[in-house]
């Protein structure tokens, strides 16, 4: 597997894309995306499991139940049209559909959007906006795509790779969107929006696999304000023009899996990189759980810890709050078998702290990425999982993000 | 029932109470407290469901397995006795003895400690505190002991009130600490730290139910930071003086249930008010449930997302933010069933936002004590939660409260 530099989800073969701004953000920063590709997509996908959703989201979703392929993806930000009724509903039914009309399709278009809740959609500017990124399709044009699904995320999401099936060449490409309201609990389990393409061809099985296996170790595994969107969505789309030997399960699967899972999991990354005021990674490995499930629920307990969180902050290696919110998360966890260590150094063992080499812990926890690992000392489960730090500028946003 | 202006747990018959400096706190505030009752108290308790508890937790547990009558509760501030291993448990039993061989007592002395994680206790300096804490018993020094079991706490938190069972007066007084890592799953479920005592006479059975029954809908439905700690315990001690006819079941009971309840809720709503940074106290009404476990489960989603307190802390009716976490914390709420009021004002009905006086909308969310109510239409069940806002003042004390 290589990484492609530069590229994102126009990597793939005949997908094109664009990103244009049609006034929904009276900013002027792009607010509507999409992805088209020349030939059909096969789609498996993945949403929020949150009990209020999004009108785009309850419409992707019957449109995934009634058909089997598709061709285009339209996103808008700014504007999540959630919490919007019947009257959401129904533009979001539009979107999609003036979408097809205008690009000539048959088949229906899926929708995602991001933005503002409890607003309905300017329905004019999105017509017009419509119009105006289809005309713009270009096969360079991912970057466009992925800037215009930002809300406020600092950075472009966008990672490119390519492998060989037998000896056939497969790329793979993708752009996603953070930066709050991002607990990803994506059912088959953010507003994390992502669009993942593929040009091989692969059984629709091997693709539901593919995403389900891929969300489970990444977006599923990261938050950073352990809030569910309404919105969350994610699209693992495949065009089959790579021509290769069609990918049903072997080590072809395994092959294309890891490949998923890899940029799924660097998508991740770069999400709560770029969370809401973040100025830190923190990759937080749990091992010696019950199992791994149970591991990720320890993960995610340090991941959602305000007190670990404005720990990683303030640089402070107060592993007792570490050790205090594995506990609460889950059961039976025995003070005695706790060890915990920043990157190499050793801080806590056997529940006991140590003398530990402050500048070298220092400089660790003053880093941009950071890796935990917490022993729990009960089984053989692992899971590694994502999450950034709190301070000021996430308070500054989230105080003035405003109706 | 009447409150008992500036009085606090040494309203209560034949209890006196201190608190000192003994140099936990190298600030020179107080940190050491202790509540004595001249005749035995019979004591329910209730502790954290954290996996990982602190050595007086672990110590006062097997104490109340022991024991039923104690005349002494102990309390330090300033250092948790958590994460401490062997040495820590040893010196918890220390506490412990000393106090009870300070005062010539038989019985066993309770003891609780908040403050940092993973610290030994500086003995030498514990055992002269004792001497001292002791020396300096009061009938009045309620308050003393309620300063010298803050940590992060900004006010003293006590209350007291006398009420009538049959023809007798019967006192509770009580006292309490906040402020940070206060999500209070209590057992029988922060470090918060509570002691509500009574001259009443009551039996060992109806203490329980009353514990029980009050810590349920008060601290148990109230969070500062989602951070469950270590260290949480609470003790209700009954010590008969009072000579009423002895509750044991009915109207009686029923009253001081009334009583208890009403005190651990006035304790929560100052602990929360007093939460890390907090600017202002939200009581979070939830009606139309399924049943009341529901009601307080969204009601507790809303109190820990950091949307949601952020948009408190922003003054801003930005009421999507309630609806999706509610969603995200409750399966099957539909929207078309959800409202939103604060205060009197509704801005959201049926899932759908409407037109609603700015002006009194934006003065109830400035001002510091706000009423939240969510309907979700589902049934008949309903719970108050107790939450606060997140701001700049909360990040700057977690990242610089240090090891």
């Amino acid at each position: 597997m290589k990484i492609l530099d530069g590229l994102g989800i126009t990597a793939v073969k005949k997908v094109s894309a664009a990103g244009i701004n049609c006034g929904i953000k009276p900013s002027g920063k792009k607010d509507m995306a999409l992805i088209y590709s020349e030939v059909p997509f096969k789609v498996a996908a993945a949403f929020t499991d949150n009990s209020i959703v999004a009108a785009p989201v309850t419409y992707s979703k019957k449109l995934l139940r009634d058909h089997d392929e598709f061709q285009a993806l339209l996103i808008n930000s700014g504007n999540a049209n959630a919490c919007t009724g019947d009257k959401g509903y129904n533009d979001a039914v539009e979107m999609s559909e003036f979408t097809s009309k205008k690009l000539g399709l048959d088949s229906s278009t899926l929708i995602a959007s991001t933005g503002l809740i409890g607003e309905t959609l300017p329905m004019e500017k999105v017509r017009q906006g419509i119009e105006s990124v289809a005309d713009n399709l270009r096969p360079n044009g991912g970057s466009d795509a992925a800037e215009a699904i930002m809300t406020t995320d600092a950075f472009i999401k966008e990672i490119a790779v390519e492998l060989k099936i037998s000896d056939t060449v497969v790329r793979i490409g993708a752009m996603a969107k953070g930066a709050g309201m991002i607990a990803p609990r994506l059912v088959s389990h953010a507003t994390m929006i992502a669009a993942v393409a593929t040009d091989a061809d692969i059984s629709s099985g091997a693709l539901s696999k593919a995403l389900s296996e891929g969300i489970k170790t990444s977006f599923n595994r990261s938050s950073v304000d352990g809030d569910t969107s309404t919105n969350d969505s994610v699209f693992l789309l495949a065009n089959s023009s790579a021509k290769n030997p069609k990918i049903e399960s072997g080590e072809d699967l395994q092959l294309f899996l890891n490949a998923v899972t890899f940029i799924m999991t660097e998508l991740t990354k770069m999400i709560i990189k770029d969370g809401e005021g973040a100025t830190k990674l923190i990759s937080y490995n749990i091992k010696g759980a019950k199992n791994d499930d149970e591991a990720a629920l320890i993960g995610m307990s340090l991941v959602n810890s305000l007190l670990v969180k404005t720990m990683f902050f303030g640089a402070d290696p107060n592993w007792g709050r570490i050790i205090a919110a594995a506990g609460a998360s889950a059961p039976g966890i025995e003070l005695k078998n706790t060890s915990v260590y920043f990157k190499d150094q050793l801080v806590a063992k056997d529940g006991l702290g140590i003398e530990f080499d402050q500048e070298k812990v220092g400089a660790i926890l003053s880093s941009p990425e950071i890796e935990l690992t917490l022993e729990v000392g009960q089984g053989k489960g692992v899971a590694t999982c994502y999450g950034c730090d709190l301070n000021h500028e996430y308070v500054r946003i989230n105080a003035e993000y405003t109706t």
